[in-house]
């Protein structure tokens, strides 16, 4: 017969409902009762049974995670650090690996709710109106990671700033002499990532007078195959660009991958910058020149966000911004 | 005011017990009256409370996933397909990873159960005692994906033949003109993973009248840095081996890091051959030569069988074993 809280009681020789606050982490319980009671516990091998107890205590220390596409490096790494985070503080992840997918997303969400998490985070931006209705009805807290939320949708994000962050590379570039500067973006359907870092490649293209060379410009959806396909269709063209910013390392790789295929070399033909600094920029060789996104501390902040605003210690946080910075290696020559 | 269950049955024209019996999938409800069920819960916005529901129907439609490290390349492709299969079935996943850590492991394993998962996927097979005897107990279903159980613990298993795949690839090495063959395994704590592989190569260089030459043998946790240094241990010896197998890829990956950053070439110096045939295979140049281990498969099948045990219609699997076979590239030169 299966052990229940009556057989903890008895054995720790204490009250029913001092077991219950004890497993409800309940106040005004003194440390040798507590002891006691954790020592019933283990002795008969009881296992609360939690889903009667979140009925009770209204939590269930469940974090829902919308995660766009866990096979790319980025999303991979900020995962990691969420997971590890998130069990620090004794929550567990439930991980909706949406692949780009709407419909995908709005059935997570759905089921996320119905299993009563106690918040969620979300590492996807593009929305419809179903999910922006869904989430402006939602009494729990959502946080947005590595994403920002359209203007309706009143839940704090964390990020970068990645238009600055583009600017600041492109400008590096100029700063070694580079004008031939082709750009590997992302879907500028995305407002952060896409839109915003494809606006930094061009305003610091206009700040320096260079001219946009739309031959030099692709899009993709940060994935290696896109990068290699892209940058082939850059060497189809009659001039080549001296350097190319692609805005996700694994679209980086891919263009390297293509370049080595063609025989060219990295830096000595093109240069070649990424974005994310994430673990694969030390995979390849050269090794990669990217601009670094502080991808643990995205994780982390995102989950601690949410937990303070999940146990009521909301700190009124519409946006984190965190620095970016470029992290050289060798996939970047001066032309100077 | 929320939207109960009582509203939806008003709204469909029907009784209470009908609209449960829809949302429990119970049999004996006509179509259209499921129809109209769907309709109004669609019109009222109406999400049933699934922990009080999981109460009646002793269900959650959850997995909980222990994955051993979800940042090597293999797992998170298998993670991947897991989270996929699971999804068509409409079942949804808990991560826990456990980063080799069987404290972590034994905890998640505790949590899941207090969850109420409906079963388990373990990625992982070191064990201990405790974590023996908590799995011993468990009334419900548990696989192993790509790991097997210690021989005390009844569960069924989803792998390739580690031993025969090592061995396999061995010899055809051997085929090849080579005899100077370096091996990177892994713990050879681990049942199939380390000690089978490891075996099949001893076995395979047996067979060859090869003796082995320990300076060429290293043992890691499978990822690109250990890999990386062990190789650079290998290259400090008199003499070097003419391939190196390593039995995972990001293991093999970091082999050719340090060989390339040593100013040799692969193949021409050394050859390499990886394990597992995982995505970064193709991300590196030279292109990766590896043993294929089915990871889609194997990940659909650890979530098949478990969802067939969990809905009572086990087929008394004890184990499965797919088949594998070695993807040749670019890294692996004939010596005839």
């Amino acid at each position: 017969m299966p052990v229940n809280i009556k057989d903890v009681a008895e054995r720790a020789g204490v009250s029913i409902s001092t077991v219950s606050r004890v497993l409800n982490n309940g106040k005004y319980v003194k440390p040798e009762v507590r002891a006691a009671v954790k020592q019933a516990i283990e002795d008969l091998d009881f296992v609360p049974n939690s889903i009667a107890r979140s009925l009770v205590r209204k939590k269930t220390n469940l974090i829902g995670v919308i995660a766009s596409d866990i096979s790319t490096s980025f999303f991979s790494s900020t995962l990691s650090y969420i997971e590890e985070e998130a069990s620090r503080n004794r929550y567990n992840i439930l991980v909706g690996n949406i692949k780009e997918n709407l419909d995908k997303e709005l059935n997570y969400l759905q089921v996320f709710k119905e299993m009563q998490v106690d918040g969620m985070i979300i590492m996807h931006e593009m929305m419809n109106k179903p999910i922006e209705r869904f989430l402006s009805t939602l009494t729990i807290p959502v946080v947005f990671c590595s994403a920002k939320p359209s203007a309706s949708v009143n839940c704090p994000s964390v990020n970068i700033n990645d238009k600055q962050a583009a600017y600041d590379t492109v400008k590096h570039l100029v700063s070694l002499g580079h004008r031939n500067i082709g750009f590997i973006g992302g879907d500028t359907r995305e407002i952060s990532t896409g839109q915003h870092r494809y606006a930094g490649y061009l305003e610091a293209l206009a700040d320096a007078e260079i001219a946009v060379n739309p031959d030099w410009i692709g899009f993709g959806n940060l994935k290696m195959q896109d990068g290699y396909d892209i940058m082939c269709s850059f060497l189809a063209r009659e001039q080549l660009p001296s350097v190319v910013f692609a805005v996700s390392d694994d679209m980086a790789v891919g263009a390297l991958n293509c370049i080595v295929d063609n025989k060219l070399r990295v830096p000595e033909d093109i240069s070649l910058v990424g974005f994310d600094d994430s673990g694969i920029t030390e995979t390849v060789r050269p090794k990669l020149t990217s601009l670094h996104q502080p991808i643990q501390q995205i994780g982390e902040m995102s989950v601690d966000i949410l937990i303070k605003m999940i146990e009521g210690n909301a700190p009124g946080v519409k946006e984190i911004v965190l620095h970016h910075k470029l992290v050289e290696r060798d996939s970047l020559r001066s032309l100077l």
